[in-house]
């Protein structure tokens, strides 16, 4: 079957990233999309512009009716970003029957209800999993996987310039202005980083959010809108001292006959997750009625994570325009005819780093010999402790923490220790993970 | 359009709590799929037992095969659990051309291969949102927004009993034995819970993420496996000491030309979010090459959630029945025709709980003052901090928390405070959410 073509508006951070996921990944999304998808044309304003990824093989204008009014293509994505001339665009390529991937919040938080509108009469997708959140797939989550629900609520750390910014103040006790200019400096803030600060950049997520989570139209207008500027490292202090973090949160709720629509800065108590999201990470709390409190976490900017919904957009449009609905996600994510024979490791062959609960009696010599039998395999220890016998026992346990090694030599390790005279019981092993 | 017609396998934990969510929630759900879900028949094997949910308007029988092979019913919900004969029938129901949603874990890790293929022939759906993490999208989430990704790993806490009582030797200071009787009095045990013990029902789980994560065939037999029953409560607090917490964890990861499939007790460093998961609550964590690491937390077991998790998929089936591909899922979740009108609230009318910081001149009975403000329109106090002035200033901060109060209330507070003669700057308000 052809490859769906695709224009794109805008080969930015976003663009960019786009086009280096789709080529890098091209042969997991072929064989999880069934079908090939072909980047054709590209809108650049500035063609000698350095970029993030190559753009060989793809027609460049800086007309963006050149991707809009091009009868090939099918899908347009836009990365312009702002209102206009992004509204004006997606409309045009709706009305040429095209579908839209965009990761724009602003425009779909303040014309999303005229954009729905035109795609429902056309029949065409909008998709819009980048415009909130990232990488984290909020959108979809809400919109599908709680489809049986009753949201009650939903609070979410959706801005990760505020989020970089407060942690900043909060671990390394710096005044707002010089967590600004550090997020400025790590590329985590933008030169004019207005529309983060005060807010407006999460109310068009929440915008968003609470559209999809009530059913109800976009209303930008309506959220309440308070940024972090005003937030004084003695707030962040005191705040830790009666055991709460302060975050900046968009908040949706359902309560009594109406929504409440808000976004501020808040104390969190300092035990909930996210209150422990730092840095860049964006994360989203939803409690539906159904499925209880459920927590979304992940990097909610950056290149690659936005280009992941995007590329997740485009594969969601591809298999509805490919396969009959009942095929449209083949059951295990990939094509049928697609499914991968690597071979699975035998559980010898894994590498983890270990906990070694060793009891050994109390006599000189002991930690030596466990050591010395540990060096030969070339187990190196990452952390020994000769824990206090505990009472009347005669027994010492010794706790060891090794570096990562081969299940196989930590085994004939064991086996080693387990033959001394002073050992006499079992040794206790547990796999140890650092997630990273 | 007539409503879609679903017969029910098995009306116990999982069956009862769909039909009390579908009923509930009929409303919200025909706003979505844009079509009544219509229970017509379920098999109940024994029907004076008491139930979670009203059956009237329902036929029942003991016989299985009146939903699996009655030409009316378009979807077959399976709930039986287990091999047989929950494989038999969900192969004559595809076979019959129905589409299938079930929450059996056990029959897809092992049968999937087989039931799949059947499927794809067919030409119908099968849906297992339910068979893992309960109510937390992960099976949507892999297959669907990670479809740009390469995963290079996935980890979770998958099995909510095993979790619960590791949570409960290290929060209670308990053995193996008397955790497991506690979860049992709970309810989070079964009265046979050796599958969620020796990490089978774990290794299930694993063996479905890790088909849909790296497009491998279902291979539970290569699932190195291994339970919790060996922990001992010193190994708790050693690893305590050392920074770290036990949970038992599946993990799947791509290395090199190999793929780890593993179910064990695992280290996991304390500030690592996997490491604060508690009680029955489950989580995952999914590294993918674009999207980076990305954490979804939810309730992963009970009625519920995991009807949360059913009835996202009988939407998902519905949806796909119904509408052109392009038209789906709604742009906003909801059908166009069918977004509500419900009133936002203006932020006067928003109840929150405030930390407020007050810079006040060092005399006595400003504290009486202030108090007697709150006081007089019913703001109650959860805390009140006098911090110590800081070198030579003249002014001290005053630390509050109130409860719950009207932001209107809280406004003419803070106006008659700052009238105060002894407050001479602008009091700080931050809102205060427990996110509960």
């Amino acid at each position: 079957m052809d490859a769906v073509k695709v224009g794109l508006l805008g080969v930015g951070t976003v663009g960019g990233g786009t086009l280096n996921v789709l080529r890098r990944n091209s042969e997991e999304i072929f064989r999880r999309a069934g079908r090939a998808i072909a980047i054709e044309r590209a809108v650049v304003r500035d063609r000698t512009k350095s970029r993030i990824c190559p753009l060989e093989g793809i027609q460049l204008s800086d007309d963006p009716l050149s991707v809009v009014d091009d009868p090939d293509i099918q899908i347009v994505a836009e990365f312009i970003g702002g209102l206009e001339p992004a509204r004006t665009l997606i409309l045009r390529a709706i009305a040429h029957g095209k579908h839209i991937v965009t990761a724009n919040k602003a425009v779909i938080a303040l014309h999303g209800n005229e954009i729905f509108d035109a795609a429902h009469k056309e029949g065409v997708m909008v998709a819009f999993e980048a415009a909130v959140a990232g990488g984290i797939p909020v959108i979809k989550t809400v919109r599908e996987a709680m489809a049986g629900n009753r949201v009650e609520w939903l609070a979410g750390i959706i801005n990760g310039t505020s989020n970089f910014i407060l942690s900043d103040m909060y671990h390394q006790d710096r005044t707002f202005d010089e967590a600004l200019a550090q997020a400025q400096q790590l590329g985590y803030a933008e030169a004019d980083p207005r529309f983060d600060i005060d807010g407006t950049d999460a109310a068009h997520k929440l915008t968003i959010l609470s559209a999809i989570a009530f059913g109800i139209p976009l209303q930008f207008d309506k959220v309440y809108c308070e940024g972090i500027d005003r937030i004084h490292p003695d707030d962040a202090a005191y705040a830790r001292q009666l055991g709460y973090r302060i975050k900046h949160l968009g908040i949706a709720r359902h309560i009594g006959e109406r929504i409440e629509l808000r976004v501020h800065p808040a104390l969190v108590p300092e035990r909930k997750l996210l209150a422990n999201v730092d840095g860049v990470m964006n994360a989203v709390l939803i409690k539906g009625d159904a499925a209880g409190p459920m927590v979304l976490y992940g990097a909610g900017a950056g290149a690659e994570p936005t280009a992941s919904a995007v590329v997740a957009d485009l594969v969601d449009v591809v298999r509805a325009l490919t396969a009959d609905p009942g095929n449209r996600v083949p059951h295990l994510g990939f094509q049928p005819d697609a499914l991968s024979d690597r071979s699975i490791a035998r559980i010898e062959e894994v590498e983890t780093a270990y906990y070694l609960r060793i009891s050994a009696l109390d006599r000189p010599g002991v930690l030596a010999d466990v050591t010395r039998i540990l060096g030969d395999l070339e187990i190196s220890i990452e952390a020994i402790r000769q824990q206090e016998p505990s009472g009347e026992q005669t027994h010492v346990p010794i706790v060891i923490l090794t570096h990562s090694v081969r299940e196989q030599a930590m085994n004939q390790a064991i086996a080693r220790i387990q033959g001394l005279e002073s050992i006499q019981s079992e040794v206790m092993r547990i796999r140890l993970e650092t997630l990273e």
